[in-house]
Parts: C-alpha cells; structure tokens; sequence
C-alpha cells in the first residue's frame, strides 16, 4: 500500500524508499523500540493498535524526541498496518496466532516477523511457557500458512532498541520454515547498523530462541543489566 | 577420596590442591574436553567409563599430545569417578538420570554437574527434545534429590575445549535450584582463563539453556564454524 500521511517532522510518508513495514500490536515497548531502529534505518514504519487513537498517542510520544529527524512513522489501526509490505507482530505473545488469524487475507504471501516470547512471572523469574508447536513463531505459521512467517528480535532488549543515536550491537537470531522468509529477515535486520542476522533454521529452533529470553531476563535481574545474545566463533556474521 | 594412581607424566594424583572432580561417562567428546580444559586449571580429574580399559585407553588418547604438560586425568570406572569431590555427568542425554539414580549413594551431597542436551536429528537439523521436567539437568535433579545438581557448559564446542594451548573465550550458563550448586560450579569456571560462569537462576532455566544448543548446531552446520554463546550488556561478569 502507499501510505499517505504526514509525519509530526513533516516528511510525507510514501516518497522515499517505498519500503514499508508495518507493526501489529507496536504499541508496546517491543514494538515501539523496532519501529524506531527501523525508521531510523530508512524504513516507513505503521505502528498498529487495536485502537487508532492509542496509536497516533503513542507515535507522537515516540517520534518527540526525534524532532529533528526525518523518521517516517505513522500510527493507524492494525488493520492498515497488516497492509503494509512486510508485516511485524508486536502482540502480547497469547495474541498473536488469533491476531494473525484474523487479519490472515491482508498477510497472504508476505512476510510476518513474529518477536514474541512467551514468559511467565514466578516468584522473582521469569519462565517460558511451551505453546502447542512449542513457539509462538510455529504456531502462528501453521495459523496463516499462506503468509512467511519468521521468528525474530526475540533477545534485544526493547529500550536500547528504541535508542536510535546509540548503535546498537548484537546477533539476531532467525528462523522460519520457507527460506524467502529467513532471506528478507536477515535483509531487514543487515540494514540495521552493527546488528547481525543470522540463519538459524526452521521454525523448530524457534522454541529455544523464544524460551531463551527467559535467561536473559534472569541474568537482567541477577546482574542489573540489560543483556543479548551473541554468537562467537562466526566471522562477519557469513 | 584419595586417588592413587600416577598420571601418563609421572605426577601423583592427589598431591596438588587437592580438588578432584570425576566426569561420569567421561569418554566421549565433551566429557574428555571438558576433562582436559578442568586439568590445565589444576584439577584432578578422573574420567569414568562403564568400562575400565576404555577409560583406561582414553586417558591415555587425551594426554599424548601433553606429554610435557603435569595434567593430573586418570580413567577409572564410573562408581570410582562418582566418589571424586565434585562430579560431573557427561554420559549421553538419555543415560544421566538413570546413571545418577544408581550412583545416587556416592553423589549425596555433592555437586552434580550435568552438560547434556537432548537433541535429535532430523533431516539436517538438530532438534531439541523436552524431558518430562523440561530439561535433562531438572530430570536429574528429581532423581538424587539429595544431590547438588547444576546445568552448565552446555555451549562450549567439545573440540574447542579440548584445545588446552589455547584459551577459551565465551559465557557458561549456570543454572541450579540449589544456590550452592551455582556458587561452587561457577567457582569451577572461573578457575579456567577467558571463561565466564553466569548464574541463570534456577533449573527452569535448564530447559532453555539445553534446548539452545539445537540453535548453535544449525549455525555451525550453515556457517561451517564451533560457535558459542557471548552474553553482551554484562560488565566483567558481575
């Protein structure tokens, strides 16, 4: 779709790269965070909500202190972010596969990022939960099969995400079971400066990566941090 | 226990610090790895086997290339390795529960390390199996629960670890549901040069940790490498 509106830093969405990403369910931090490293790397990025309002609120919050930047991010209903090009799901992760399912005619053939991570407070941890296909990645492929569905930006931690003058570093883990949808994942992410994309298999391998957020949080809190992964023993990421 | 026995370089087992860890099922890959990186740290390390000519044979496999390095390894059975000071469980994923019941007597409160990952083949990946508990390590837990039972080195490529002359560098995740299973095998890692041990908190934190290894092994397998986990955004490890 072509997105016509008009950035608060004055920039028409639409005229630069063509390039269009849209975000179901990125009112959240998650998803706030990547619609700003991708706007920050050229990309129009449609923050979704279920509610129109909350999404014009939270872009407007967002973009403020970027005035002086030309980021092209516009807030409208998930239902015209599940428009876009290429399709990213920032839903509360026991969301996403009924999302998924119901916006699946405007998600035929495209891709669909999911980011979620599926975790439950006990006690002072936090655990990862097993879905039915063991990842909420697998389980919202085999909702919308006609769409790619990849698993991604499960491990970066959402406020450095958002952090766009700070360059941001670390390997993002990918899986998918058809290929094209690894392939434009990795191409996304590379646009992303010193950030690395890395092939890690099909859908099945999505259940470690989701389930392995619980570490970091772990270690989050154990070592007041914010931590990520990376992989040592590659070389320039190839 | 007291071990007696003369290493392959003339050294007496039991004359230096006096720390003595048994790898039970020791022979294989990661056992004999992970036997010499605990040797070249100054450990007296006994490598157990169901058979002892086989540990017999691979002890002296291991330490011919550092014929001129004092490595204190001696192969014994496994009921002999299970007597050491601190134990670890290196058999293949399948056989550490059942082996840590019928040693259970001899591992009562002693730390128990358990490096295995239940993975299974398909196709050309690797995929992760879920033992009833989640994790191998939380099986094994069950089993001796008299036992300090941890979950670590996981991660670390066995042929890398077996490099002794050349230092490793990467994080070992520590997980444990008894705090001082994770203080003493942290210790352990933290003797050896380049490594860090990282308290992941408890045994729910196995099941991803043991899981993820599916995730390194599809990355060797498309990058053609030994990769390993690097946790970013900690400071010196605490």
């Amino acid at each position: 779709m072509a997105i016509a509106a008009v950035t608060r830093a004055g920039a028409t969405i639409g005229t630069v790269g063509g390039m269009e990403i849209g975000i179901v369910g990125g009112t959240g931090p998650a998803g706030r965070g990547l619609a700003l490293r991708l706007a920050a790397a050229g990309y129009e990025v449609v923050v979704g909500s279920r509610s129109q309002s909350r999404s014009l609120e939270v872009v407007d919050d967002m973009l403020e202190p970027y005035a002086d930047r030309e980021l092209k991010i516009i807030g409208l209903p998930n239902s015209q972010a599940a428009l876009a090009d290429q399709v990213v799901l920032a839903t509360p992760w026991d969301a996403c596969a009924p999302t998924a399912v119901e916006l699946a005619p405007r998600l035929k053939g495209k891709l669909v990022i999911c980011m979620a991570n599926a975790l439950v407070r006990v006690g002072r941890e936090f655990h990862a939960l097993y879905p039915p296909r063991g990842s909420i990645a697998a389980d919202v492929q085999a909702a919308i099969p006609d769409s790619l569905v990849s698993a991604a930006f499960q491990h970066l931690p959402a406020k450095e995400l958002g952090e766009i003058e700070t360059p941001m570093t670390g390997d993002v883990l990918v899986c998918a079971d058809k290929s094209e949808a690894t392939e434009q994942t990795i191409e996304i992410i590379d646009k992303m400066p010193n950030l690395r994309g890395l092939d890690c298999g099909s859908l099945s391998n999505a259940a470690p990566i989701e389930a392995f957020t619980a570490v970091l949080l772990q270690l989050n809190r154990l070592y007041k941090t914010r931590s990520s992964v990376s992989i040592t023993g590659l070389e320039d990421g190839d």
